[in-house]
Parts: structure tokens; sequence; C-alpha cells
């Protein structure tokens, strides 16, 4: 049966490739979580029309066999969920309040918990109910051609001995190489219970951060050196549009590490004491991340003072070449214009006789060159004109 | 008598249509607390002649039956509060002392709660007294085409079988999906206590903050193209409104959380555990609302920075303009200047000979063309010259 | 005998006119703290020539009875220390070592008590002594005309049924609306202890900052205006000033809540615990002043960055309306300067053959038009040249 | 024998004359702490060859007697640590690693405290060994004329009847009022024991930094109107420096606070509860010390501020001059080249027909007056031509 | 067999010469943290194909003996783990999957260990394991030249007897001291046991941030200098730098606090509490080099703001200068161009008779001078012509 195993998982990630832009603009939303109208009752659900129809994937697996099924209902579940085995139900697609609503009656999920799971995106946290512990996560895989990342909400509703994650749409989740883990026989995923299949996708979210965190740091490094060299309008889009989407993981991560953290510490019911060494290890890889994300912040902040920077710079340079050369020869102008005066030097002697000396245009050249030598020395002097080096 | 249930709410939130300029400008006090004259006694009620006279009305609700009454005199409350339905007497306008005065003696309010229900804005608080808890909220509702939100403060005063809320003016509130619910047979909130009625009302205040806070979203995503293509003065103004708003928001949440957070720990005598499972998502709200808050404000704080990095990259093309077009022309207008000159030819040889040289006009134009072509080619190589993409 | 309580009591507050520059001056030396000399003993005093000599002022009263005397001596407090009813005692001026250090030693004062009473200022604080607990506050009150306020630190020292108050000067104190309680028969004050009158004199000292900074919210309001309208060097040293000030209420207003809140807290054991909750609403009070404080001190960082703003964008306009004049008539003038050289024409014929060409001024002069014309367009295109309706 | 605890102390603070360019050089090196090379063993000593040979002083006293001693070897202590009398050795300079390694056998101390004593500078703080206590401190004495302030390690080891101190170097130090009080019979300080003693010394230092921030807060004073009125990169460099200087009394004065408070709160079992009372009080200096160096800190980084806005004005306000000449004179100077040109009249009447015109001349000049009057009128309209009252 | 000792300590320490370049490249990639791909299972090594092959280093001392030895195989560890003698594992190079997992299976590590040891760089942590434990480091070393640091992961693993350290690279470490005193006999480190020895190591590691941070300390000195002096956009590129370096810096060593305080705590069990002393006074040195970072930090950040207002400085004075020199000139120019017009005075009289006036020329000459000194005095009232002393 174990074919079956990878028949629900077509190729998703390459069909990113059209949809990226408008993929960018559902991506501003985001700074916005998701509320119900102001007075309704707890519980109400939110559906997006255009949301996906739910494809519920199961996937049942205990230390000598595993299945995987695409299940046609909700209630399909029940019978597994009683089996002493792990039962990992995987909800792709938000787009219809029935199944969801079944979904939850099956699973006995209080009404709060589907709000949660169901009004996207909400702010990731860790919450523990009677029999159940909700982890909200925020899963984000890297854009083509540093073009940012995608967002999506991943929801783990964690019981005694089943799973159950819910995503935002079926395309494009990081959980691939678990389900590969689970296929192969004699696999520790295999000999471990629920709470450490938790563990393995909560693990596989967190380490989705780093590549798209490397990402940033090669785009920081592109434009760290344009900024001194070529500092542009563009450069500083590019600059501010790095700082907001850095905003965006950073609260994305920050709360994340607060859920692990309840995780781990006594707050939680269901995770043993070996798989909670391993939860410490996620912890400390959401920490790194977080260090990653405030450090990219403040080179990003860096890059926008040194930009200023760069700007005053090179208007300050411009300005220089444009004080000698103006000032170099706006007195000159001056003496020129007053020997193009036309007085009549007929009506007295008086009258502009520097024009009929034998030396005069020779004594006035020299005179234009003295002063143009002088200002030249003084600016000289006052260190304005350089080798431009730079 | 359930149809009575609607007479007291008329259609008030159509009625904002005119004094929104005078909103506008009592919003501005807001940044100011209420005070008493310093030295007064405790409990010295401030009232505001110009403020409507309040309004009582009284909603009492079992899981079986359910009545509105709007109600003459305070004292009317007293008969439905001994009953073991709940009883929701919502005061609406704060005009008249005697009638405040005598609803505190019919609920038997101590003079500190009174004083801060009454003398408006105070800051959002909880506080448990003897048997009543006060808890003080900012109401927010945005404003028609995005002139920012009206604010009014709400006091919920929970008993053991009833809540009194006193809200500021009778205008507006959003409340009226609370008492719908109330009004259908079956729903939540009939099946509960007074605690689900606080929980319910402060759960719609909280909700009440997404609208007004995706208005602003919608407004920085409109500045921050405005920012970069054309600033102006009047968009550094926006930004500037926009974050002083932010930062009133800002103030009116922030305390909340903390009124909240303390109604869920055992500071409360009053609100059972399940209810406190409902009040922990309220603060999820408030938690959200806050990080949506911190986020515009950021992205305000960096607006503000790339609107400086625009105006200066403006001054600065500006400024690349100037200079290549002035350097270039002034030294040639002083050739020319010097050819103008008057001195005297006969009177000697060496006074401007070049003047009769045959080919002297064209060899001086040439000579300009030089010396242009020259300039243009160093500006061009310092990288003054670009082709104007932006 | 009542008639003696407004005795001691002259209007102070009306004298505050001239001295307003030399007190301005004064204000300036708050940001140091008193000291001793390095290595001098504890408890010495530092008595200050020019101060007031200390006015000693008692009220005694019980819930049946009140009086108000002048004192000549400290001892003659003693007697009425040993009576049941409260004795507030009110010394104003620190003037005579003598009389303070007789003072301590009636009230049995540890010399760190006096120490701290007498060098002024202290930061605010909360000391714990064996019989007595000492409070420092800075009481403020508002200047004529939006100069800012005066400062004077007053010490509670609160025993058993007694509290004595130490008053920089004589002048101004925001005590008398207490004292004006105290006379009347029946109030609140009369029927409670020590403790009591402590939480009114501390409230009233709170309530004291509510106008001082309401004058601030204004100031700041009218300066909004100003500095996006027309930002003079005159605006900068006032947004300068009140971040000054500010911050001067604020190193008074934070301690003061600290303080506040240990005498909340198990601290003190002279509050009685009805009193408790007096003394909370007065923290929450402190709560708001500090609030307000921060927003000010927020919105004058705003303004400084908007006048900055502003700055940049008037250098930027008249930029724009130099380059566009300027670069619109250098090139005109540069051909001008052409045809108005003297070379000779009839030296050769190509000595500027346009000259003498029968349209040739009507040609120039339609080249310039054009050269104009297409500078103009470029300009606008560039978005330089816009309707200026700012 | 009183007459021997003066002979110990010659007039040192008279010396630090001549040699205050060389300090100034000396205190940059603060900024770095002293380190051991990486790798060697904890309690290697590094001494400093030009450092001054140690001079050991004792004084002795209890209540009724008191010995003033310059010692000629550390040995010599051992006799007056075993008497019931308070031993303070005070031990100045550090250049002799023999002395201070015989010291350290005298008084039994852990190899890391002699680290910690001659290794200099160290980050103060508070350390509790076996038998005796560590308190590292920084002692600052202000430099005349304004120029900074001296800075020395103070390190005090107290014992059960002991107080070693050792300082950095003979000169200057703020202990002589505290050696004066124990010369004197019946004071306090004589009374006490060794506890009461490293109370006096540790106010002496913490009181020392008072006059050193005095100064401060007169410098920033004069500069505020430096700043506004002329700035000059020289004011700028003065700000700097001042910056620099409050952060080095920053790090010195944050951890001494931390190393009082562990002091006063349970870690030291030397000091007694009624001195811990003083030590209170102590803490209550630093705290303002703090106080005043973070406001300096804040008034300087303000003053930064403003700084660079009045640059910003002044090259605002000269630009616009540089606006209205230039662009009302521009033009004009246009028209006047024009009429300079040399079209030959004679060949086309529509040469230049103007300059032959009766009143051409006369008619130009209007023209110029018209259009400069224009300029004139709509600079003022637009507020750049302001009566320059500033 | 001490002579063997030193023979696995080839001088690496001059070998870093060449490969300068390429080492500073690597370091940029720090920024980064390490990660296996997301979704592999825990404990995944992700081996550098060009880093070097382990060599394995063993030295094994007890008070009375000490060898040292190279191992061909990680194997040949185990018999001396047996023994009572401290055995000190030193693994340098991470090349070889292999190796390092066999090491793993000696030392009976977790995977997680093995995992945080082998996948550079991590953050610096400490975790407690069953029975052992495990500190992560980061070595610095100076670079020659003040080009900035080499980074190295150092791992340490602490047993009951044993202490594995294993290092990113062969080349470089600061741990030759400690060698070389195990070496030596009678030394402390031979009389305690393998805690001594990781106090010894983590110690060493600390203090060599000194040195380095010394090396910032010298060229934030230099550049001090040029930023006032001579800003340029090299400068600024070095401050850039500077703070860029000391951010990682900041990130190596605020972690490695945290871990040395957990060590401290009774977090580790196989610390004694004599070695806690020492690690104590390590954390210490932690402390100090978090507090020269922030320091070097905060200088660089205000360097920063220097350097912009050196900058403002600068472009203002040669504003000044062009303002000066081009208002000064523009008039008189102007007046010259008028009288250099030709309007025909032969046409009417009141064409241009001024230049048939017998005193034209000198009167307009005299104007010019008047005009030209009335613009010098105002602009010298004004206080833009300074004698230019800076």
């Amino acid at each position: 049966m174990l074919q079956n195993l990878s028949r629900y998982n077509p190729d998703r990630a390459d069909e990113e490739s059209e949809d990226d832009e408008e993929a960018i603009e559902n991506e501003e939303d985001f700074d916005a979580y998701a509320y119900n109208e102001p007075g309704s009752p707890p519980g109400t659900l939110e559906i997006d029309k255009d949301a996906s129809v739910p494809n519920i994937f199961l996937i049942d697996y205990s230390a000598t066999d595993a299945i995987g099924l695409q299940l046609a209902t909700p209630e399909e579940c029940a019978k597994h969920l009683d089996t002493q085995s792990v039962s990992w139900v995987d909800v792709q697609g938000l787009g219809s309040e029935d199944v969801l609503l079944r979904l939850g009656k099956v699973f006995n999920l209080h009404p709060l918990v589907l709000e949660d799971v169901v009004n996207i995106p909400q702010r990731p946290k860790f919450e523990d109910y009677e029999d159940h512990e909700l982890i909200i996560m925020h899963m984000v895989t890297p854009r083509k051609n540093g073009k940012g990342f995608f967002r999506e909400q991943v929801s783990l509703i964690l019981g005694e001995n089943y799973l159950l994650t819910v995503q935002e749409e079926p395309e494009r989740d990081c959980f691939e190489p678990v389900r590969e883990r689970i296929r192969r026989d004699k696999t520790a995923i295999r000999q471990h219970g629920a709470d450490y299949l938790a563990y393995a996708l909560i693990d596989a979210v967190v380490d989705g951060y780093f590549p798209v965190l490397e990402d940033y740091g090669e785009r920081l490094e592109d434009l760290e050196n344009k900024v001194v060299d070529k500092p542009t309008t563009r450069t500083l889009s590019k600059v501010h549009k790095i700082k907001r989407e850095l905003l965006q993981l950073r609260r994305a991560i920050w709360p994340l590490r607060d859920a692990i953290n309840a995780l781990i510490r006594d707050d939680s019911t269901l995770i043993s004491n070996e798989i909670r060494l391993y939860m410490r290890d996620c912890y400390d890889h959401t920490v790194q991340v977080i260090d990653m994300v405030e450090t990219y912040r403040e080179l990003a902040s860096n890059l926008m003072d040194v930009y200023l920077s760069s700007i005053s710079n090179r208007t300050n340079e411009i300005m220089r070449v444009l004080t000698i050369i103006s000032t170099i020869f706006i007195p000159l102008t001056f003496i020129a214009g007053v020997y193009g005066m036309n007085f009549d030097r007929t009506a007295s002697p008086t009258n502009m006789p520097e024009l009929g000396a034998p030396y005069g245009y020779v004594t006035v050249m020299g005179l234009m060159l003295v002063i143009a030598s002088l200002q030249v020395y003084y600016f000289y002097k006052k260190g304005w004109i350089m080798p431009s080096k730079k």
C-alpha cells in the first residue's frame, strides 16, 4: 500500500511561475490579520469564495506499516483515529465551510480553534485545549528570482494519537521530505508517536525560513555595493522593500518562538520528555532565524543611512564643481562686460580711456589670468580642488 | 415582548455625516486625559454641559425570555437586578450629574468608579472592587472617506448577574450585533450569564479596531507610491497625521491588553473558567491589534525616511541639471564677453587683433564647441549625465 | 476656632508676576540634583542663604473639630503630636539650619531623612524608616503665558497620627483646596486619619501635573501648524525648549510613580487597606500623566522630523525655481553674447556673416524662443513646473 | 598620636597642572578594559613599568583612639589586623609586582581578586569571597577649565575589621574629608566598624561624580546658545566630545549601581543592618547620578539634532538670498545682452529696429523694471522675502 | 614523554598571509547560520567538501604525568577515556563525515550535539545532555593590518573526566598557551579536573576578543579625526564596515554570555563549586567584552552622525562662498550689460545719454563700487563673511 503515499502529492512547487505578480499583490495584505465583523459570535467562519476546495489527505502509520489516502469526506477520518497507529490528516485549502465544520465535528474541535484555523491569517500561537493543542505557524517558501517569499498559514492540531494539519492552499508545502521519511521503513519518525510528527513538521517550517533569509543576505550584499557606487531612487525602493519584507518575517517568527517555548515548558501535556529535547533544538533554530532577521534588519537600516550619506556626498561633489567653475568665470565675465560698455570716449577723456591704451587688451587679459589663478589657488588651499581619485 | 428590543435602537450610525469636521476637532483633545481640579476630593464629577442627557436602556434576558426597555429613571433598574435573569443596563450620554449619581446609588458603585466612568477620557484599565468590577475601554469606529476614526469611552461594570455599560454619547456603537444575538432565541449568549455578555461586548470593542486599522493599511499603501513618485508637503502632512493617529490607537489598545490580561488571571472573581477561555481569545485579538498598530507605525516611520530620501534625490537631480547647463554655458559666455569688449584696435596692434583675423569668428566658435564637448565628456565620465530612465 | 484656619494662608499664588524671568533662570538648574561635598558625613545640611526662613503652620483636626495655627517654634508641635487628632505640620521655606535641626529633633527624624528634605532637589522616592515614612515629590504649577512651569520639592513625612510636609518655598502650593476640605465639617477627610491626608496631598500634587501638561498640548498644536507653514529658527528653538521641559517633567513623574507603587504594596505599614484603594487611583493618575508626557515627547520628536522635512522641502522648491529661471536664461544670454562680439566683418566674410543677414535678428530671436520653449517643455515633463497650489 | 594622621597626606590635588594634556591622552584609553594575554592562567598580574611604586598608608582607629602611619612593607599591616580596632590600609600606586603579591599574601586575597585590583581598568563590580568582599569603583575628579575629568580605579576589599583600598596612583583622591573625620574625636565614623568606613568611602566616590556632572551641565548650556546662533565645526566637535565623555561616565556609574545594590541585598555578610540603611542612601545617589548622566546624554543628542537643523536653516537662508538676487538679475542681463548684439541695422529694417526707436532705451529700461518688480512681488507672495528679523 | 606535547602544534598562526582576501570573502557569510534542508531528519550532517580532514590530538594528563599524541582514528580515544586522568581530545577540521560519526559513537554523543558541532556556524549556546554538556563558542583572532578578524566555531563537549573540543579548521587557535601550561609541571591546571580545563579554554576564547576589540578602538580613533577634517566616501565605507563587523562580534559574544551564565547557575552538574568561582570571573570578562562592543558601536554611530554633519558643514561653507561671489558680481555684470547695449544715440536724446556724459564711465564704475560695498557690508553683518579660521 506504500505506493499510495505519493499519489496525493502532485509536483506543486513548479506551478508558481505565472501567478507571481498576483501573489505579490496578495502578500501585501499580510500586514493585516483576519477578523470577524465586530459583534459577531465566537466561532464565526469567514470563507473566501475564491479559495481552493479542501483536499483531505490521510497518512496512517506505525513502526511496521504506513498507508496514504486521499479522503473524500471528513468523516472517513473517524475510523483511523481510533486505532493505535499515528494518523496524520492533512487538509489543504479552506474553500468550503461545510467540509470545515464537519471536520471540526469529527475532531471535536473547540469553535475558537476552528475560527483561528479558518480565518486567516492569524498570529502564530500555541494554545492548549482540553484534549488537543493548537499551534499556528506561518510557512514561508522562497519565490524565484529573489522576489521575496510566499507565505501560508499552517495550523497544527495535536491530539493523543493523531495530528491534524490545515494548510491555506494546496500549492507548495515543505512537508514533502517528512512524508518521504514516513514512507521509508525504520526511520526514527516511524518509531515515535504523533508528538514526534508534530516536531518534524514544526522543524520543517522553521528551517524553511533559512533559505528565504539567505536570499535576503545576498540581496543586501548586492545593494551594499550599489548604494555606495551609484545610489538611485530604484536602490532606495529596493532597500525599503527589503525592510518591509523583513518586518513581515519578523512578525511571523517572533510569536512562533514564543509558541514553541510554551510547547516546551510544562504547558503542553501531549509532548513527551524525549521529544521536548528535540523541540528545544527547534527552539534554538527559531532563535537563529530571529538573530538573522534582526541582523538583516540592522544591515538594511545601515544601508539606508549609507544611502543618504552617499546622496549627500554626490550633491556635495557636484556643488563643488559648480562652485569652482562658476566663481572662476563670473568675475571674469564681469570684467569683459565692463570693457564691452559703449561709453563715448570722444565725449570725455575719462570715458573708458583703457580702451585706447596701447596695451589695454593685453593688460586686461593678464588681469583676468591673475584673478583666475588666485581663485584656483584659494580653492586648492581650501581643499576644494582635489585629484578626483575617489 | 421581543418587539421592544429594537425600539430603543434608532439608526444612529447614519447621523455622523455633518459633524465630521467638528468631531475631528474634538478628537485632537484625546491626547490629554481628564482630571479634576488638583486638590478636589475623590469622586468629584465633572459634567460637560454640552453632553447628551443620559438615555438608559435595559435588556433583561434569560435562556427562555428577553425584554428590552428604555427606562425613565435609574431607579427603575432596581427591580430587574434582583431577578435571576441577566440585566444589561446601557447608559448613553453623560450630561446629567443627578442621573449619574442616582445610578451610582442604585448599583452601589464606589465613588472612584463613578469618577472614572464620568470624567472622560480615562486610560483603559481593569479594577476589582468588592462586589463589582470595572473595565474601561475606548471604542473606535471608522469615519467615512478615510478620515480617521471616532473614539468614545465605554465603561463596563460587571456585577453578579448584571452588566452596566456607560457610553460617552448616544451616537454610534458597535454593540448592535450583540443586541441582535440576544434578540434571537437559542444563541450562545442567551445560555450564559453576565460574564459572557461582558466578553461579547469587550470582543466587539476589540474587533472594532480591525476595520479602523485596515483603513490605515490602505492609506499607507497609497502614500507609499506617492512618496517615491512625487513627494509634496501634503504627503508629509498626511504621513505625520497617520503617525499621530496611530499613536492614539496605540495608547488606547496597549492598556486594554493589560486590562483584559488582568481579567483573565485570577484577579477577576466574576468570570467563570469557561468564559476565561473566550477571554483568552479576545486577548489574542488585542495582541493582533497591537501587532498591526506597531507594524503600521514602523511602516509610517519608514515612509518618513523614504520621503526625506526622495526629497534629497529630487534636489540632487535638479542640482545635476543646473550644474551641467550652467557650467557648460558660463565659460562660453565669458569668451563671448571677451570678444564683445570694445578695445580700440586702432590704438595698438595688440588690442584684440583676433577681431580682425580672417578666421577669427570661426576659430572662436570652434573653440567654444571644443570646450563644451570636453565638459560634456567630463560630466558623462563622472556619471552625471545619464539616460534619465529613472 | 475654625476662622483661624484661613489666617495662615495669604494669597501667595498672585505674587509670581514679576519674578518670572528669574524663576526661569532657576528652573534651568533642575537638571542637576543636590549633593554634599564628596566625603562629608551623612546628614550634612546645605542651607541656601537666600532661601526663605521656614514658616511653620499646624492644622490639627478630628471628625469633630479642627484648628489652624502658625507656630513660632518647632517645639510647639510636640504637644499636638500626642493627641488622638490628626496633626498636619506644614513647613514652608528652608532658610534656617537651626529651625530645621530642631524640627528633626521634635519629629525624631533620621539624619538621612533630614538631609533629603533639606538638600534640594532630590529625586522623588519613597523610603520606609522605623516609625515614619518619607515621600519626596516635585510639585509643579503652570506659569502664566505658557512659559512652562514652576517646580518645587515637597517632602511628606507620615507618622502614626501626624503628617509633616516640607515645602521649598512659601509661595504657591496646590494644597489650598485640601485645607478648605479640612475646614469644612463632615468631609471625608475629617473622618479619616493621617494616611488619608497623605493620600489627599499626593493626589493634589499628581493632579497638578495635568494642567501643566495640557498647556504643552496646546503649545504643541500651535507649533504643528507653524512647522509646516513657515518653519523658522524660532520654531526650532521652541520645539527644542518644549522637549527639554518635557524631559524635566518626565524625570519628576517616573520616579514618583515608583514611589507611589512602593507605598501601595506592602512596603508601607502606615497606610490602611481602605486608603490603599485610593492610592491605587492616585497611581493610575501618575500612569496617565506618564502616558501624556510620553505622548507629548513623541509628538515633539515628530515635530522635529517634520520641521527638518519642511526645511528640506522649502529648499527644494526654491532650488527648483532657481534652476528653471537660470537654466532658461543662461543659454539665451550666451547666444546674445555671441552676437555681441565685435569681430571685424570687413576683415573676412566668415566673420559673423549672420549680423549682416537680412533676417538675422528675427532668426536669432526665434531661435531663442525655440530653445526656451524646449526647456520649459522638458522641465514640465519632468514635473518640475507644477501649478504651485502647494 | 593624632598629629601623625596628617603626615601621610601631601597636598596632591595641586600637582595636576602641567600633565593635563598627557592625562587627556591617557583618558582616551579608557574605552578598553584590561585583559591578560588569551590563555594565560588566572591571577596573572600585568605591571605597568611607568606606574608609581605603591605607597602604603595605615589608619588604625577605634572610638577612643586613632593613629596614622606610612608603612614600609606590606607585612607591617599584619599586627594591626589582629586588633579589635578598625584598620584602613590604603595602597596608592601599582608599580611593583613584588609588593602587591606580598600584600595579597598578608590579606589572604584570592588570586582573582588580586588580578582585578592590579590589572586596570576593570568594570565596577561587587564580588563576595569567603572572608572578604571586593568592590571595584571608578573615582572621577574634575579637571580644571572644564576639560573633562580624571578617572582612577579604586578597589575596596572589606574584611571583618579591616578595609584595604587600592588606588591606581598617588595623586588626587576624594578621601581626604573622610580621613579628616577619622582624625576628629566623637564623629560617627569613629563609633562604627569597617563597614561604615567602606560606606563613607563609597559615598565619597559616588558624590565625586556630582561636581563632574555639574560641569557638563554648564558646558551644555553654553553650547546650546552657540548651536542656534552660530553653529561651527568646532561646536560639532565639542558636542561630540561631550557625548563621548558622558558615555564614559555612564559606563562607570551603571555597573557601580548594580554593585552597591548587590551590597545592600543579602549578598554581603559583612555589612550590618544599620549600615545597610546608609548604603541605601548611597544607592539613591548613584540613581541620581545616572539620572543626570542620562539627562545630559539626551540633551547632547538633542543639541546634535538642533545643530543639524541650524545648519540646514542657514543653508536655506543663504540659498534664498542667492535665488532672489540671481533670478532677478539673470533675465535682465539677458535683455541687456540682446540689445548689445551687433546685428547690422543697415542690412535690413528687421535687424534690431528697436535700437533706432526714439524711446527704445527708455522702454527697455522700463521693461526691466517691470520684470524685476513682478519677480519681487512673486517672491514676496511666496514668503521668500521676509523682514529678516530672524 | 612530554616532548610529544609540542609535536602536534605546527606554527599555524604564520600561514594566514596570502589567503587574506579570500578569508574576508568567507567572513561575509557569517551573517547566516547553518541549516539543514527543511524537512530533513534531526542529526543530518552537512559536510563541506573543501573542509580540512579532521586531525585528532589527544592530551592526557594528571597531576603527575602528561602525554600528547596525534591519533589516527577516533576509536583510539576510547582507552584513554576510562582512566582517571583528564583526557583532552582536540579535533581540528570537519571534512570527513565518517570520522565525525565514529567520533560521535566513541563519545556517545546525542545526534543533535553532533549536528550542532558539524553544521557550522551555530549560535553560541550551552546545552545540558544526560552525561555530557555542550558549549558552542566563536573564537576570534585578529587579522594583520587592522583588516578585521578571523572567526571560527569551537565546540566544547565536557564529560566526567574528558573534554572534547572540535575546531572548524586546523589553522590558528588561541589554546597554545593552555597546552603550554599543561606541559609544565605543578601548574594549577594539572591539579584540577576536566572542568578546570574547560574553564581555561573558555577563558582563552573570551580573552581572545580583547585584542580584536582593541584594534577597533584604534581604527575608530583614526577615523574620528578623518571624519571631521576631510570626510570622503571612503571614510563612510570604513565606518560602515566597522559597524558591520562590530555587529558580528556582538552577535557572537551576547549569546556566549548567556551560555556561560547557564554554566555557572545550577544548570551544569559537571562543574565543581571551586571552578564556578573561576567561571564567574570568565563571565565578568564577557560582560567587559560586551561593554566594549556596545561602546564601540555607539562611537561608530556617533561617527556616522558627525560624518553627516561634516558633509553638511562643508556644503554649507562652499555654498556661502558661491553665494557671496555670485551675488556680488551678478548685479554688476547686469549694469555693465546695460551700458553695452547698442541703442542708437543719434536717433533720440533719450537713448542712453549716459554714454555721452563726460563723467558717465567714472560714475558708473563708482556706482558699481558702491553696490559691491553695500553687498559686502550686508553679508558681513549677516555673519556670512567670517575670518575663515575654522
